[in-house]
Formats: C-alpha cells, sequence, structure tokens
C-alpha cells in the first residue's frame, strides 16, 4: 500500500479478522497478521502490517475481529407488552377468548397508538441496548403499529430519534401495510388506498424512511393489494420488501422479485419458482428463526434451493411483541443453524454481507474492506462459530462504531 | 409481627413480591403492599408494611421482586470447546469421521484433563457471569469430565474456588459415572468399581461435593451399573440423582425414586410408572429444554403426568459443552414454555421452589419468606411472566446476595 497516513489514523493490529469479504477465499474470508486502518469512520485499508505507520496502533493481541453486526428486520418500536396474552394462553385460555378480550396485534396498535414517542422510545431502547450490547451496529425498524399517519409517523420518529441518540445506524421501513387497522375493518383496499394515497407519500415527503414493506398473506394482505402498495413505492422510488410465504405459499415471493425488491422475509412455504424469481429480482431471502420457533411451526424454509440458485441468505431477529420476542441476534444466528440447517459462516454471512444487501448497503457495511464503514467488533473468542454456538455467553470486548471503540463495562484491550 | 428490629437490618419497601411461597395463595404467591426484612443474609420476615421501624428502608418504587433463580443443573466446569465440531457436523462431516478424530465426549475429557484449575475457572467464570447477570444466585455444578480421581478432584475444586470467589452459592455433584473413560474402554464395571470404591469415597472425605449424580442410558451405564453408584452413596449417606430417560426409558427413574434421589432429570422418555415411583420417592423432574431444543428431540417430557401426580418440576440449563451450550437460565424457561407447554409460573416455580427442592435446599432456598436466605432479584418489570417471554431483554436492576445488593452496570434504585 502507497497510502500515506496522517496522524489522526488509526491502525488495529494484530487481530484475526474475519472480513466477511467474498474477495477472499478463506472461511469468513479470515486474514492473519494484517492491519486494519481507519480514517474518519471508514475503514482505509486492510493490509499487511505496515512498518513505522507514523500513527497511532492499537494491539489486538490476536483476538478476533468481525463486521458490526446487522439486524436487517425488526419490530422495535411498539407499545404494550404481550407478554401475559402468551400466558393466558399457556394457562389454557382459548385464542377466541383472547381475541374477544382485543389481543393479538390490534392490542399492539392500540397500545402503540395509545403510548407517546417517549414512552415508545424508553421501551425500544432497552431491546436496542441488550442488541447493541451483543454488536450490532446497523439496525432495520419498521412501522407497522399505528396504521393511521400520525401514528405511523410517531413510530418512524421514534426510529429516528434512537439513531440520534446511539452508536447505531438504523434503516427505517414504512410497514403501513401491516394490518388492517379496526377503522377499516372489512375494508382492506380501503385502507390500501390510503397506505398508497396519504401515509406513504406524506412520510416519504418527510423523509422518515428509507424503503416499504408489506405483510402478504391470507391474515394479512393479498397479492394484489401488496403489488398496489409496491407500485406506489415504485412510483417514488423507493425500494420495497416483504413479509411473505410465512404461513402459506401465495406468491408475494414472486411479487418482490418482480419489483426488484431488497428481500423477501420468512419465506418458510418458498417453492422453487419463487426461488428463482428472488434471483432473478435480486432479493435478499431473510430467515427469521424466532418466529419459526415461537410459533412452533414445521415447515422449514427452502435452505438447499436457495442455496443451488446462489440467492443470499440472511438472518434477523425479527423482534415483536407477539411471534419473536427475542433482542438477540447471536440467538437468532444459532436458531437458524440448529433449526434450519445453515452453517454458521452462513449465518454470519446473514447478519453482515447479506444483511447489508438486504438494505441495499452492500457496498459500505457488513465487511472487513476498504471503503466499508469502520463498523467493527472486538471478540474474546478466537472462532466465529463461538457466538453462534453458545449465543448467551457475549463474548463482545469492544465495540467500533464509524471508529469510535466503546468497550462493555469494565474491559479494555 | 412483634419482633423489634435492630439498627442493622434493612427494610425493602413497596416491591411487588412474586414470594414463589406456596402458602400466599395468589399467582407466584404475589404479595403487594408488604415490607421484606432482611437480618444478617436472611429473610426475618415478609410483613404488611411497618409504622416506625427504626432501622433502613429501600423504597422499591413499586418494582418486581422475585427470589433469586437457582440452575438446579449445569455442567459448568469444562476445557475446551465442541463449537467447531458442531460446525463440522453442519458442514456435512459424518458423526464417524468426527468420532474418528476424537470429537463428542472424549474430546471434552481430553481438554478437561489437559487444563489446568486455573483455566477451568477462567472460562467457568464466564458462564457463571452470564447466569449470575441473569439473577441466578444459587447454581449447581457437576464434574464428569474428569473421569478419574485427580481430574474429578481437579474439576470440584474449581467449583469450590468459584464459590469462594463469587457472589453465589454452588452446590458440587460428583458425576463420575457420566461416561466410561478411554483407559477402561470395554469395561465399563471396572470403572464403576474404581467410581465406587475409590473416586466417591476420596472426594467425599475432602467434602468436594453434596450429591452423586449417573448418566443412565445406552450411550451412558445401565440400570444395574447406575444402582451399585446409588448404594456407595448410600452408604455413605450422600443423596443422589440421576440422568434418566433422555433418549429412551431403561427405568432409571424408578431408580431415582427408590433410592428418594433428589430429582431425575432429562426425562422425556418418562411413562407414568416412572411417574408414580418419583412420586413415592419424593424426587424431583427436572427439566432441560436446552438439550431438547439443541439435539433437535421430538420426544416430550411427560408434563400432564407430573402434574397429575403432583411431581414437582424444576428447569435448568444443562449447560454443556456438547449438547446445551446455553448460559441462560431466562431462555431455559422460555423454551420449558414453548417447547413443552409448562406456564410461566411453573416455569417460575421450577427455577425457584423446586429447583431448591432439587438441591435438598427447599427450607432455606427459593422463597421470599422467613426464614430463608436473602437471595432476591428487583427487576425493571411489572409480571414476572416479562423474563419468561423475553429471555434475551434482562430487566435486572439489583441483585441481592445474602441481603447484599449490587446493581447491573450504571443502576441504582
Ligand atoms: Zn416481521
Ligand atoms: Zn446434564
Amino acid at each position: 500500500m502507497t497510502t500515506t497516513l496522517l496522524p489522526g489514523d488509526v491502525i488495529w493490529r494484530n487481530g484475526r479478522l474475519a472480513t466477511l469479504d467474498p474477495a477472499i477465499d478463506t472461511p469468513y474470508g479470515l486474514l492473519e497478521h494484517h492491519d486494519l486502518i481507519v480514517r474518519h469512520g471508514k475503514i482505509l485499508a486492510v493490509t499487511p502490517a505496515l512498518a513505522n505507520p507514523g500513527c497511532e496502533i492499537i494491539d489486538l493481541q490476536g483476538r478476533l475481529v468481525t463486521p458490526g453486526l446487522i439486524d436487517c428486520h425488526t419490530h422495535l418500536v411498539y407499545g404494550g407488552n404481550r407478554a401475559q396474552e402468551w400466558e393466558q394462553r399457556l394457562n389454557g385460555v382459548s385464542y377466541q377468548q383472547i381475541s374477544a378480550q382485543g389481543g393479538g396485534i390490534n392490542a399492539t396498535v392500540k397500545a402503540t397508538r395509545a403510548a407517546s414517542a417517549e414512552q415508545l422510545q424508553h421501551m425500544a431502547q432497552q431491546r436496542l441496548n441488550a442488541l447493541m450490547r451483543e454488536g450490532v451496529t446497523t439496525i432495520e425498524v419498521k412501522s407497522g403499529y399505528g396504521l393511521n399517519l400520525d401514528d405511523e409517523q410517531k413510530m418512524l420518529r421514534v426510529a429516528q430519534r434512537l439513531a440520534q441518540t446511539n452508536p447505531v445506524e438504523i434503516a427505517a421501513t414504512l410497514l403501513a401495510a401491516h394490518a388492517t387497522p379496526p377503522e377499516y375493518k372489512g375494508d382492506p383496499d380501503g385502507y390500501i388506498d390510503y397506505v398508497c394515497d396519504t401515509i406513504l407519500p406524506a412520510l416519504w415527503e418527510q423523509k422518515l424512511f428509507d424503503a416499504v414493506d408489506a405483510f402478504c398473506e391470507n391474515v394479512g394482505f393479498s397479492v394484489a393489494q401488496t403489488e398496489r402498495v409496491f407500485a406506489a413505492a415504485q412510483a417514488l422510488g423507493i425500494p420495497v420488501k416483504g413479509h411473505v410465504e410465512q404461513l402459506s405459499n401465495l406468491g408475494g415471493s414472486a411479487l418482490v422479485g418482480k419489483y426488484h425488491g431488497l428481500s423477501a422475509d420468512h419465506i418458510e412455504y418458498l417453492d422453487e419458482q419463487g426461488v428463482m424469481a428472488l434471483r432473478q429480482g435480486g432479493s435478499v431471502a431473510v430467515l427469521l428463526p424466532g418466529a419459526f420457533y415461537f410459533l412452533r411451526e414445521t415447515q422449514r424454509p427452502p435452505v438447499d434451493l436457495l442455496r443451488q440458485h446462489n440467492v443470499p441468505i440472511a438472518v434477523a431477529t425479527d423482534i415483536n411483541p407477539g411471534t419473536s420476542p427475542f433482542a438477540s441476534l447471536h440467538l437468532a444466528m444459532n436458531m437458524a443453524c440448529v433449526q434450519f440447517g445453515l452453517t454458521p459462516e452462513e449465518a454470519w454471512a446473514g447478519v453482515t454481507r447479506h444483511a447489508a444487501r438486504a438494505l441495499g448497503k452492500q457496498h459500505t457495511h457488513g465487511q472487513l474492506a476498504a471503503g466499508f464503514v469502520a463498523d467493527f467488533i472486538v471478540w474474546d473468542a478466537e472462532q466465529p462459530v463461538e457466538m453462534v454456538y453458545e449465543p448467551c455467553r457475549n463474548p463482545l470486548r469492544c465495540r467500533v462504531y464509524r471508529g469510535e471503540a466503546r468497550f462493555l463495562e469494565g474491559k479494555s484491550l
């Protein structure tokens, strides 16, 4: 490397760099005896150790370094708590009774509408803390429990505020087409009109989100309704993604592919035709094993077909109040391996390089490589598999966000 | 209450006390507007709020308080790491190849024998930290990877040392009858002789353990071999327990019942006769859902039969390097509910009152009641179900061990 280093540059030396860079032909893109050079919050270079570089050098003492983790599918912001509803079910109360009490997603919509932005932010912060503590540096956050202009706006502003007050990047997604709200009961098409004509353009105007999502399912919206949302987004140049093929095979993934969507998420019931549509659309397949576990599903996503057709696979928490209450991306990686048979390396690619692609950030996030953001984690571990195998013993030692290091309590290098 | 309080007494006031005391006829034994009074590391009384008590009062501001958690089945101390073996399996390497490389429990035995006591302690400390952070105040730790006098002794001394250096109580268990070591290959009866005649009496003499365990399974020891271990323990007045009915129904639970064992653990294949034997023996049924999940088992323990016959049910992590690498008792509670259908209240009783019974500590541990140890947790939560429903967002605010409070980083009351 011939670049002259500047006094403010920082060299992270003597780490085992799991770069996740596909150009490096080792498992996990592993490089040893390389310098990771940071300038102005970005990675300037990953290069064999330099002699006399003339800038600060931090000795990693052989510790493992990975890119910061990316959780590319979450419902982090919501009001209320469905734990007691779950407790009732485990105590034998029927779905009908709970539904009659106003349970399910309607309970979350009601509580989210009733909560102030400050309350929503406070609750989301606790979950965000758990994720950041594990090394998450980029997180997608969806709306979808407001289901009207004001409350979708409130949710997205909370996401924006979380990004302003935490060392984390947040990609916000408009999921107004999550469910039909009570005031549109029996008129989902009327609600979709409202989403396309009012909520979507108004909040896009306010720059409150980066992508548009919809829940395409028998209990959500039809393929035709979903397509109306995608078309409205496309008309404004907004990327789309979908909750598709979770409980049945409606063909939502083919729609995602057709619209060159960022990702098709859940996809337990995806078939080969759908896999090929994702391939053609350049979309990422996002696996959400927490929901699969929590709902005790048995139909597994078609991992082998995704591999055969070279569809990139991401893994996310789907953290939400009803079906995946797990604020741990390490646990999601473990579940993806145990339940779906992913290899640990696939799970790691799924929370770094491929998760970045699911957010349209594949050129700047999710790898340790020149030009990428300097978001990375130093671990008290030797192998990346350790965090996947033992998801609850968090060996994070230092979390670096845009070049700024923060140590876990009481630790240093 | 007419007891006069002393200046050193401390009143924890204004909490929501989930006492887990079966004498209190509310869910979770919940009491509000009560004082929890601590003297010399024990609970002096749980009583309606006292006027002018004349001692220190700590205001809990309505926060939830539970007994400290008890993890009654762990293999916390071990050498090495089987993560890479797991990674090989997920990459398609066969069991035969891994076994030929010396994988499986033999790998852990080899690594444990090779490790120094200091190394074992350092590794176990990380897992213990994760458990203490969740509110665990009592933990059982088994030997069983040394499989000879010196190395079983080394493991148990590490457990002893962990207890001396951490605010946690450790119940140590001799599990020399975990597997037949390589030097006794083909001669399990010879090894059982060595366990009964040498290891057990020598380490009991050194007061290094509190109970004796054995792995009764086709891949472990037969019922007859297990009984020889139990008889040797009984002759010295040592309580027994067993790893039984995990992969098949051999009748180990009936043996546990016959010897009035503390607990029968795993018990996926337990039948009604076995359940009745446990009932008659006064033994606790310990569910280990982490291993069930990790091994992708399908046969569930007979929870309904255990309920019908009033066998107390405990829940534990079984943390170990090969089949349950999860240092989270909250996650084990969640898994017991999701996978086995326990109610959250049963899961809580399973890590408090019933876990105490599985360690013979039911008169002093696992409840907020007069005469019990002052081990309790203050949570940023309203309902005990929250920790079960959302196992990864740890709302622990303050952990009190023997009356001494420690706050999670940066927190106070
Ligand atoms: Zn979702
Ligand atoms: Zn065990």
